[in-house]
């Protein structure tokens, strides 16, 4: 419904002392959790007795699983899962992951959460070496790097702790061989990935949502560069990639993670409600209720009416059952129907000078409908609030903001902004305060797509979709 | 997620002044807007040159309406559609709705909201004379006894009007024939119908909501008792039924409307704000924060929270993506899994005193967990508040609680509820509150769940399933 | 395949001696047996303890059935089934059959097979003394004149038999009520039905290899006029209907009944094998091969072989895999497509002087297509034998063929059709021999398709879609 | 039905003059012709533009490729499509073909139609190189020995010509670089492969019905040894390989094939009635009807028929409707129920001596049933006559019987089959004779699974699944 960009994925994986447990169930609800992550496509893959059994497909998970299904992978003693949300529009069965391969010493399974930024020349690497790749994500090339290094080294952590000096960028990653499992995250900690335990079974998850879901306690979040091996021994944890400029993407807290959950020691929720606190110490306003747009804004909102004092209201309704098979109004409805989605209370804004908060203006036409909404509504004034900086560079490390081309900020001054939303003001939150939104969190931040300074150099842009299946100049 | 009893139904219609408009999509858009008045099954009937075509199934409206069934349904006139809750857990596609039959001076599609209380008499007369029941649900006894009149008047509206006089209980009624649209309220006026228009095409609908998804203006609400009648003439109303005491359902306001609805003048969400405050005088409380239960208690937790001067916060997590299909976890997961559907935001209640707000209890049970939810997540003390009086009666009038044997009020008295809940404090709305929380609004109430006094005499209670194809005693 | 008409339906019933017997599996594959018999819909409805439940939908029985489906339907004393073949293209789920009521002495399932010849005077009857019809096909009709007769009377079986005087045409009913299993025929005995008995249960099927699928014994057909009742004491007949002229439909052996089934105490195989022998006497030729259209022209062509002396060859590989959901070629395409679904053998055919065999012509555009595709593989000469005589009148009784507008005998002489098929020569069977191809058959035969004489008086031609909801005079 | 083995693939291929081309519809109706080569998956891939989309999944054609699906691979100048039959029960997406990779120089897809021999050496070899593997068959082996040649070549084609001196068994290739179609078969064309015309473009098909099912003709027979590169310069061919001793399967023609098909010059319906001839000059006996166990064994009985003089009957009636989702009787009713799929037709066997035809024996428990239903339906004596030698040798060149252990013949000797299938005499198509039934085909064949003698050195067996994702030692 919000003016928004999308995370790519969620990851899960669970490794249990008794070799026949119902890991794919957990797996199974943990995805649940993790949904709003990645609604394109999902998939799990479960080890038993060394088999390893996958099931991905295009689809919501509650869609993919069904009892069959679920019955089908059986049980087993560790299992993975992956939701990715994808660009493109089409459906995408061949990137659904985990990706199981088999290899010379083995087999495995992985999932990535991250954007790889040294893909291209990987990938062109090891085509030269006479690697055949069967899909175009970069999570192939990762598994790659590592097998490449598994053929010299004695062991699975070892072959990933030598890829990881070859590969650049984000990657939170699950992978699964025969007898371990392993969470591995990279040096800058972009993308967020923490660890549980149920009745003694260690547990990785991108958020602690996922961990609350099946009951499992929260222990720790897993460093950034740390890679930590499961196996019959425990855990154990390797930390040569440790302690370099770490860089958690800030709009996890901003958008992208539930309000539940707690990054490095930061509650979701409280990060937006003290970002509605700064922007409501930034850009003061007289005016009557202060709203929040469903369901990104509503927290943020919280926050800048206990700033103000501005009595908070429930300017929306959303419509609960939206989903991906709702069939669009024609063009020629579309226009006296933007309420199919999100209609307003006329008791809260009729009359009122409202303050609309949202969590961020990326192309800024859903936005514009939202405030021609309200005054249609009879609101006497709109204020709106943005509890993140204006949006000005894109983002290299996992979202699906990879150009300037669709960001409005990167086209229009704030007060041409303002003036295309039909708002009587706006008002960022500024650089400054988004980060200090994350009380306490034990990390650094990249905010790279606010400020155009991030953790690492700045990657050469690459092509959309380099790796399609074009043509060859020798064919 | 919330302990609660459920609505049977919502409907629509439209007439337009062009024979062959995108009526079917207007009633799609509309049900889908209405989804939240029943989820088991829906239909929708087009007439088109006076043809009606129709097409019912079980399952949400954006699954049973796929782009190839609103296009097989066409263009039309008049459109009217249903969605439905049901009580039996069974698939049961025989009785979704709109009924469609052909009689002796044309043909007839109806859709129903509501119960008729004398059904079981009713049935019985039609059937020593003949009649023949494909479905068990009460809306065929309507359809036949309207067609009985039907054989000797001169217009459908007039069998509709004597039809009146034997129907006894809860129905607004939205009637299609091959060349009028009808809507019809019962003389209590149980359930909400209103109009509306749209480019000056008439329409009627359960709710205000469905108008706003589609771009309509309200008009007004169907009085009780009222029949309007809408044909190429324009609209007229016989109110030859109104004018006795009206009792339109109070939990409408409580729990089954949307909160962006506004019935009989009174806005939904303000009425459930209203509540909260009401409760706030009636239980006050020492404490740190009021949250309610996603979705239906959030309103009256706002309206507690202004009264009170105690914060409001977001104490919860719906998962957004719950939907039918869901697997459930297996029984030894399933208690440390309730946060699957419904996650607690730590931030917001760890060492706080909550004061927790929900709209209803019916079994208690699920509010039982929820209580425990919150102190296993931190909190010092539950104080809940129910934004309506106990429920200790049956309803007959279009709900799915006809007996008092699963109503946790009807074998406890408060302190024992309290205990069982595992609360720290328990408060309901007074009976007396409750009929004033729908401000201005220009109807009276029934409220017989919570005080047993009903606008009409009480029926005698109907064994469940009453119509099944039961053996008979001749064969 | 074959340039042919349809039948509407198949029937099928069966009473256990058992209460929770596995009458719903046996019903199933019994369906599966007739499913030649109706492709459009299906449906099974089954009788527990005295209650029915029913399950229908337009598709294959495999495609209708799963095992979910089969195991809600559940266990119990009797069952019965049908599948339908319907003109109409659309999907028409309300018009599946068997059709589940409630009328004031109980609940009755029915199912039919033919054509009730004056269903449009009885609907009007019965709608000016106030039914409802919910459906478009005459078997509601029979449904409510047998309950108006019960009414009155002491049992089903005489409300039948009472209603049978007011029925005119062609029907072949399985009925259950919650205590009995009834099959009915109609005097002239129009479409088959037989009775067969499972370890003591009965069971009645329109075609005995239904009963053969099951495994059950055939026992005898069901005489014309006859109602056979099967309840607690076992069965008994009522014959006051019996005796009258009988008309069993030829073409139940020429084309529709499948060839291992036997109706009357012929053998429908051998009967069409009977046709092709009385074809080659008189239509005698000089040839190399007799071939047959596939699948329903190879049982004459074998006849025709045995009685000629011309050797019998294989002309045609059919795709087995034709159903209902393959995407047809593109218009372009089709031309140079044909044998998709009909690929001729050259080994066969190229060189030779070839007699083509089918079962009869209807449009005959089909055929062309055929005898083309055989000059094109190499076929010196074709020579057509149709193994029935030309179809130039209508057919009331139950099959797809209700007036002379398709039929190109009714537009072209014998040797015009000839020169339109561009066949070398082409013979039908003559009316004389259509009438002793089913060898010691115990009945008399309607030909009237070819004759144009009826056992019964010949109807009025009623409109098509004649029970469509169309716009009344007075709405 | 019959009591046989399977095939496990069937190939297809087109090039297009025309760069925005149907091939897509083209492969889609020429998948449906060579769906008897496989049912378990299938799919499509298309190169426009030099962009290779495709789509595969588990299913028959005509319920995996929807109007939709089609659609969205849409027009281009190359396809190649698969069919797949699967030995595992398991739904395995992942090994539909054709695969579509990336390599260094270009992309590239591969359907493949056999099995290659050496294929554990194979991809240990290539593992220990750092290839991973996605998929369990050996379709993916042969796409990394491509590619590995192909980095170091000039051209696709050579790279091919050089990957086939290391790969040993069967395999028939149609192989899609961005620019060219290439056919390869094996040095002994162990399956078949042949090449026609569309107006001008290039096709390729394991079977000729294939080519007439789209109107194509055909050309000629790929050699064995031979490649074929169609590209904008039209089509030529490399030869290095040619020149061996070839061993086209026999099998192809006493089962596998399409009897529309022409294989190597012979037509496949005209081997199997010369099959049926030379059994009745070896295995002669007094009868009075000879039928055919539908499909397989029809064509042979005919022949058996023509040379001996008994009359050709038609015993059987085979249920067209039988597909993948039909839901199989309970064990308790199995035994009454043989007759779903097959029933006998009584007037052909009763009191008869039939001699009953079928192409070929492995267990011979559903034989063992086909007689007995023979008995039970009267026949007096039946004669059974199998058109192939007893199998008593593995096939390891692209077939299901990759062991001796469910071999009839392995375990008993022909009098102890004849007792074990209840048949009152048993005879089998010499080893002689089935190398002759192949009138005037143009090439040698391979026979071993009957004389244990095959074209190239006996392979060892390979464990089943060979390539499952097992645990790795080092893990």
């Amino acid at each position: 419904m919000s003016d928004n960009f999308h995370e790519k994925c969620g990851i899960f994986g669970i490794y249990s002392k008794n070799a026949a447990s119902d890991v794919t169930a957990h797996v199974y609800h943990a995805l649940f959790a993790l949904q709003h992550r990645g609604q394109e496509s999902c998939g799990i893959a479960v080890c038993s007795e060394g088999l390893i059994q996958h099931y991905n497909d295009t689809g919501l998970v509650p869609d993919v699983f069904t009892k069959d299904t679920l019955d089908k992978l059986g049980k087993g003693g560790m299992a993975i899962g992956h939701v990715r949300y994808s660009t493109t529009g089409q459906k995408n069965r061949e990137n659904a992951q985990p990706i199981v391969v088999r290899h010379i010493k083995g087999s495995m399974a992985i999932a990535h959460n991250g954007s790889v930024t040294n893909a291209a020349a990987l990938r062109e690497k090891l085509e030269r070496e006479g690697a055949l790749f069967h899909t175009t994500n970069d999570t192939e090339i990762i598994l790659h790097v590592i097998t490449k290094k598994r053929i010299q080294t004695s062991s699975i952590e070892t072959a990933i702790e030598q890829a990881m000096h070859d590969i650049q960028g984000a990657y939170s990653l699950v992978i699964m061989s025969p007898s371990k499992l392993i969470a591995v995250r990279d040096p800058q900690g972009f993308r967020p990935l923490c660890m549980g335990k149920l009745h003694g079974d260690f547990i990785f998850a991108s958020e602690s949502c996922a961990l609350d879901s099946i009951g499992a306690d929260f222990i720790r979040d897993i460093e950034p560069g740390e890679i930590v091996v499961i196996d019959k021994d425990g855990d154990r944890s390797i930390k040569t990639h440790c302690g370099k400029q770490s860089g958690l993407c800030v709009f996890e807290y901003i958008y992208f993670a539930r309000p539940d959950s707690v990054i490095e020691g930061a509650s979701v929720h409280n990060a937006r409600q003290r970002a509605g606190s700064f922007l409501a110490l930034e850009h003061p306003v007289q005016a009557d209720v202060v709203i929040g747009v469903p369901d990104s804004g509503l927290d943020a909102a919280l926050g800048f009416s206990r700033q103000s004092g501005i009595p908070y209201g429930f300017g929306f309704v959303k419509n609960r059952y939206i989903g991906r098979t709702f069939i669009q109004p024609s063009q020629e409805e579309r226009d006296r129907s933007v309420r199919i989605k999100l209609n307003t209370i006329e008791a809260t804004v009729k009359n009122k000078r409202v303050v609309l908060i949202d969590d961020s203006i990326v192309r800024g036409t859903t936005m514009r409908r939202i405030v021609n909404l309200l005054r249609e509504t009879g609101a006497k004034e709109v204020h709106l609030r943005i509890s993140s900086p204006p949006f000005i560079n894109p983002c290299y490390f996992g979202t699906d903001i990879d150009s300037r081309e669709n960001l409005i900020a990167c086209k229009m001054s704030i007060p041409e902004i303002r003036e295309f939303l039909e708002a009587d003001s706006l008002g960022y939150l500024s650089v400054d305060h988004v980060t200090k939104i994350a009380e306490n969190a034990k990390c650094g931040f990249c905010y790279g797509c606010f400020s155009g300074k991030y953790p690492v150099p700045e990657p050469a842009p690459a092509p959309k979709n380099k790796f399609e299946f074009k043509i060859g100049e020798l064919g």
